[in-house]
């Protein structure tokens, strides 16, 4: 196993010939990899199959295994990922803006790819795949270092990725794999400054506070979503009704799921019942507050910890509210940055929310379950960051670049 | 004094009144500042000679004391700055896109403040004028910690700032000045990843190594600029010379003047012995590679350490190279990424030398030393970051925010 800082020095290396491709060679390289994927079927349901009895003799949950598992369909899926990742335009090289100075400089900012990404994730096997693809669309040399649940998957994908790249004219080690599934070999690379530019967390709330304040290294993380939907007192009620099914049921186990319903107190008696009832029977639990319990008495108490909670489960918190200010004000408090939603039909109210809700992504009349980088039609994802600095929200292939000044001379000196 | 966490949750509380101002407040409130600042001439500039004679007392160099100086002059500078502000765009509010999705969603960008700002610096007392204006003007409250030799006058600076942007209608905390001048303040301060949305860091290496590691915060840092200039074999060899000039002699001591110059041998015999001559006579310490040295042998002898070296001073570095590739991999292995410059009359060495350095800034004959937010037309000028997160190169008020996603829907759930 190579060391972490040679992995490192190699991906350095490799990054300043990826940043000079054109789109079409690194297209055709994705249409290789994609179909050394397919051809390699049996091969990754082989190592996948360690994993999984790995995973049987641990006793990890039947949800947790079915993530893991691959078969036909879902290699087909990652290599299908692949595919998809041709059509999305090349930032790289994108001019954004120019101008001209009064001494004659003409300055622009042009797009770059970050360099060398690192990313830590402990999701399913199909992130190695979707990752390498969006880092070598974007120019960037992508270090991958993956739960070890999935260790053996994510290795052989990682493997036939790399070397379909390299032979289709991708620099060597462009996509490389951290086989040390030690949280010392993360500690290593997060402080790697000199070689890497950018460290993607994708894990639990442990990873980040574990990893956060050792990394010398920039972070994007991707924190939790404690997401609300608020119902003012003139929203459409039965709208109202879809739009928070939706947001809680239609997956409750992902990040812009709806944790908590905030409910204007003049509309509560008239919405709660039937919305409450129709949330049970679809399985949800119920944690109301002491209002909330008053109009429908058989839930359960919400208590100060469950305002700040992310369940990713069929369970909801809701608040009864006094007012548009009270339910921004408990949003800001209380909420993670992530995904919020109104339901309203007053216009003045939906400009407030927008505005001062402060948020990854604030919604007007709509699930909160779109926050997406597909459902935006950014074309990819490589995760949602609900930090403010360089990506906030679902990042695309363009939060993989950075903006470089050129300068355009004819022998202009500073006076 | 308050405590670092108070002060922070304070300048939180700030934040969310601040975003929400409109460019009118803000710009009156800058006004009410500058005219406070020059009212109060006397009371800062006796604050000030506490600072310089504990400068004196403890023996700092005189051009130190010299910057840390303030008189009438200096006063009104810092005024006019306030006022300069005024002139620049908001950026709070732009919708930097918005389209439709084929379910109907409007789906936009719109540019937010970040929040809190907190910053350390150890530079001049009008970087704490300079950075209260920007912050507040666009919509970010701001912690302000600054260096210990200017502690009465940032003081006494951020003091009359504040209340008079209070005065105006700003809120309360929104300019906020850490008295305690211990590193261990800046501990906790960067600690506080709930309350302050990014650190920027002005100040020397050891600050940031200090700092860096130690952040849950993340940071924005003004690192170092070991710049380069690069004379080719096809350079118009006067042009060649003022340039190299300019970016060495004009002003050694600041980040984005020259440390080190490369000459394509061809060129080398013709350029050099005039070039080092004008550079000596103006007092520069030349510091050769073997090669240089052959040609004009009474040089230093440069050693591998020096390639590196960011010497704030009438040093160069000089190395004679033998090809395009060679200056680009010597840039790209030694330097800052800061700022690099080629002097070329050919239009495919420009174009590659543009598109393979990778600094904040490459230029194409001209001088290093217009890398700074006033020259490139940004209006301002927050520092020069020199890392790839967020905002590389000179920051304007642009990069003091952070885009946010506005969806209008009605009634759209996920399917």
């Amino acid at each position: 196993m190579d060391t972490i800082i040679k992995i490192a020095a190699q991906a350095k290396q490799a990054s300043r010939g990826l940043a000079n491709l054109s789109a079409r060679v690194k297209n055709d390289a994705l249409l290789s990899m994609a179909k050394a994927l397919e051809e390699a079927t049996g091969q990754i349901m082989e190592e996948n199959k360690k994993d999984l009895i790995y995973a049987k003799e641990k006793g990890l949950p039947a949800v947790l295994i079915d993530r893991l598992a691959l078969n036909e369909k879902r290699v087909m899926a990652m290599a299908a990922g692949l595919m998809d990742v041709v059509a999305i335009p090349d930032p790289v090289g994108e001019v954004t803006s120019m101008w001209r100075r009064p001494n004659g400089l003409q300055i622009g900012r042009v797009r770059v790819p970050l360099g060398v990404i690192g990313i830590i994730y402990e999701s399913r096997p199909n992130v190695t795949a979707d990752t390498a693809g969006l880092c070598l669309k974007s120019g960037n040399a992508v270090i991958l270092r993956g739960g070890k649940e999935a260790i053996n998957s994510n290795k052989i994908i990682a493997d036939i990725l790399g070397k379909a790249a390299t032979a289709a004219g991708i620099p060597q080690n462009s996509i490389s794999f951290i086989e040390n599934t030690d949280r010392q070999a993360v500690r290593e690379l997060v402080k790697l400054h000199n070689l890497v530019d950018v460290i993607i967390l994708r894990g639990g709330k442990s990873l980040l506070e574990a990893v956060g304040t050792e990394s010398s290294v920039p972070i994007i993380s991707h924190g939790e979503g404690n997401c609300h939907v608020f119902v003012d007192k003139d929203a459409d009620l039965s709208m109202a009704a879809r739009i928070v099914f939706n947001a809680k049921v239609q997956r409750p186990g992902v990040c812009n799921a709806a944790e908590s319903l905030l409910v204007h107190r003049d509309i509560a008696m008239k919405f709660l019942p039937n919305m409450i009832n129709q949330l049970k029977e679809a399985g949800v639990e119920i944690r109301g507050c002491f209002e909330t319990k008053r109009i429908t008495p058989d839930i359960l108490d919400a208590t100060e910890d469950d305002w700040s909670k992310e369940y990713l489960d069929l369970i909801l918190s809701i608040k009864i509210v006094d007012s548009l200010d009270e339910a921004i004000n408990h949003i800001n408090r209380y909420g993670s940055s992530h995904s919020e939603a109104i339901v309203t039909s007053s216009y003045a109210n939906s400009r407030r929310f927008l505005q001062e809700v402060d948020a990854a992504a604030v919604y007007v009349n709509a699930s909160t379950r779109f926050t997406d980088g597909g459902e935006f039609g950014l074309g990819a994802e490589m995760g949602i960051s609900t930090q403010k600095l360089h990506a906030r929200g679902p990042m695309g292939l363009v939060e993989l670049t950075t903006l470089k000044f050129i300068i355009f001379g004819d022998g202009q000196i500073r006076e």
